[in-house]
């Protein structure tokens, strides 16, 4: 795989655009991401009972498995928001098909992030929408990735170019979101481009199963956003043959998915509220993945986990204790501990190492915890931060 | 019910002494709790799959529904050690037994509280034991809350006398504890004393229900230890009938069981790491007891909520979306909420209210939150306190 520049914009036949409409206070706020013809679609929204506007929204747009452009804006969330917000989002949508002339103007998703019980400016949306429509370009890709930042303080950019059958293809996506809710500034949003051809069901089966091992595996601080949207889009621009099938030609774009959307994941723990460092959590030798993820889960968002960190502390009594009460099944008298490469606990005894050896892991920029439970065969890996005094600034200095 | 001063040795025939044996740096270390008779018992303890070896070895005991005493000591937890662990916990029980002259050393039950992954220091237990022992006093009780803190910034002294079929009982309790696990010294303690005569079954129903809605309804980060542990010791010595059946005897103990133990959670939600405020976040309206107590948990358990408290923000959607992500069943199109007495969001939308009005509860030291589901008549409470830098303080600057 060969990576690239651009993000969303790296594959054939895809435009896009940010631009300044005024809902944010400052930076570019509204972005379009727009595919030459109409692409295969697929989306994974929020699980949480309380959804925003836009979520509602596209997810009943994302059945369809059909798509041409998605509209976002970042600094009002549309959430909270009642009949009101769901007119407002469907009229997002609306504005944005017909500044880009497109019949079928459910070909639109639309996707909205910030302050949570405001409504949107629409003026302001309508503004944007026709600015960004004139203003999309194949190099758009970095432009629409600032303009969908919140709290983010770097963009999330991805794209690489791999072989399917002998012909060269593309994938791209951008991402934002650096806490699972952030401030007020709720969710994480990841979209994805790539001219394969594909049906719909397996690009959103490819979705999921990416979603899995990517932003379902990560934490900031354990909450989750009522706009949480991950949208890929398919439009066959390469000109392979579709994808219809399990075979070589689905694994290798499930490989190249899996590395965009891990590779986002990654950026957004290290780009977490507050962050000074990368945490991964590793726990191997489960009995089932589902209680290595439980196990992996419970140690990311320990709050005590994530201060010892911050302190670059190789505090192993804390690992073990969340783990415990994970509800994974585990013998604490055989499971051994590492921080980086260093084991400090074997068979749930801790290891008499000197104090300058077991701290070193700690002190780097990216740190990975591995839990050894040794019952049986199965890995989860969770990607997360640290816990740090801008955490508490950044989430109570902020004033709604 | 009239309240007492003394604590544990508020009832008749209990005696304690908290004295210094040198295993924290500074302060009273070492309790023990006596009966002057043999005590009905029963011990609640942590769920946590990885238990401290105290733990192991109470548990059991607590099983024979019998005992005289409780020995405790804070500074280090004795968990984490594996057999030698065990052993140790088994000797200073023994230890205790033999400076209390008992003829049965299975009737003390022991504790540990503080470092994880540390060995009990055996020979200063046995100091510490011999001069408890010699010091043991009708008034001992605020000096055994004193030595089993750790980073508590008070002792958690309650204790009533209420009547029970024409005769005055009492009930005696304290309690440490503030976090969940405290920075390496893990752990919550409660234990009660009351010279009611019961049966060990409904002693230990009892419990269950004063726990349920007190220390099972606390929560200051989420974290469970591997060595909590309640415990309740009833001798008898108010001369009353042996409680063996419902009834108003049963239901005077228990409301005076409850009053005592949620007081108790209060006070180590006050006292929590780095707290400022007491917080009380009811949900009403739930279909199910089990709905209202996570979602209940769920917002108190959420970092985003608990800075916004920090802040003194009345951030409504943080509190909504965690309500959302907790599972339990709720309209978000239906439910109310207040801060305090103010009403915020009516039916899912937030009221227009002025920011100086919805803010002002925030300013209180003691804040209630209550979420209203609207779709059935089950509730629940959970104490809990805001997250602030001196949280980030206590356990990122604390090193193993």
């Amino acid at each position: 795989m060969q990576r690239l520049e651009g993000g969303v914009t790296a594959p054939k036949g895809f435009l896009a655009a940010g631009v300044r409409s005024g809902i944010k206070q400052q930076g570019l706020d509204l972005a379009i991401i727009c595919s030459e013809v109409s692409a295969v679609s697929a989306g994974l929204f929020t699980t949480n009972a309380v959804k925003a506007a836009p979520v509602l929204v596209s997810q009943e747009r994302a059945n369809t498995g059909k798509a041409r452009a998605i509209v976002a804006n970042s600094g009002v969330a549309n959430a909270g928001t009642g009949a009101r917000g769901r007119q407002d989002a469907v009229r997002m949508a609306g504005l944005a098909a017909e500044a880009l002339k497109l019949d079928d103007e459910s070909e639109v998703m639309v996707c909205s992030t910030g302050v949570i019980g405001h409504f949107l400016p629409m003026s302001k949306i309508e503004m944007g929408i026709a600015e960004a429509a004139t203003n999309l370009s194949y190099l758009g890709g970095p432009a629409a990735a600032q303009a969908i930042m919140t709290t983010d303080t770097r963009p999330k950019i991805v794209a690489y170019e791999f072989n399917i059958g002998g012909t060269n293809v593309r994938i791209g996506g951008i991402a934002k979101g650096s806490g699972m809710i952030c401030p007020n500034v709720a969710t994480m949003f990841c979209f994805i481009t790539t001219d394969i051809a594909i049906t719909p069901e397996l690009l959103h089966e490819s979705l999921a199963l990416a979603a899995e091992i990517s932003f379902n595996s990560l934490t900031v601080d354990g909450d989750m956003s009522t706009n949480d949207s991950v949208i890929a889009l398919a439009n066959g621009m390469s000109g392979i043959k579709t994808i219809d099938s399990e075979g070589p030609e689905l694994e290798a774009f499930q490989e190249a998915l899996d590395q965009v959307m891990v590779e986002l994941a990654r950026e957004m723990a290290r780009d977490g509220e507050g962050a000074t460092k990368l945490v991964e959590v590793v726990v191997k030798g489960a009995e089932s993945y589902a209680d290595a993820k439980t196990a992996a889960m419970t140690i990311a968002n320990s709050p005590l986990v994530k201060t010892a960190i911050f302190g670059e502390d190789p505090n192993w009594g804390r690992v073990i204790a969340a783990a415990g009460r994970s509800g994974a099944k585990m013998d604490p008298d055989k499971a051994d501990l590492y921080f980086g490469d260093v084991k400090v606990m074997q068979d749930g005894v801790a290891l008499d190492i000197p104090a300058d050896e077991s701290r070193k892991p700690m002190l780097e920029k990216e740190l990975v915890i591995t839990l050894d439970l040794k019952l049986g065969d199965d890995d989860a890996r969770v990607f997360t931060c640290d816990f740090s005094y801008d955490y508490i600034k950044i989430n109570a200095e902020y004033h709604t």
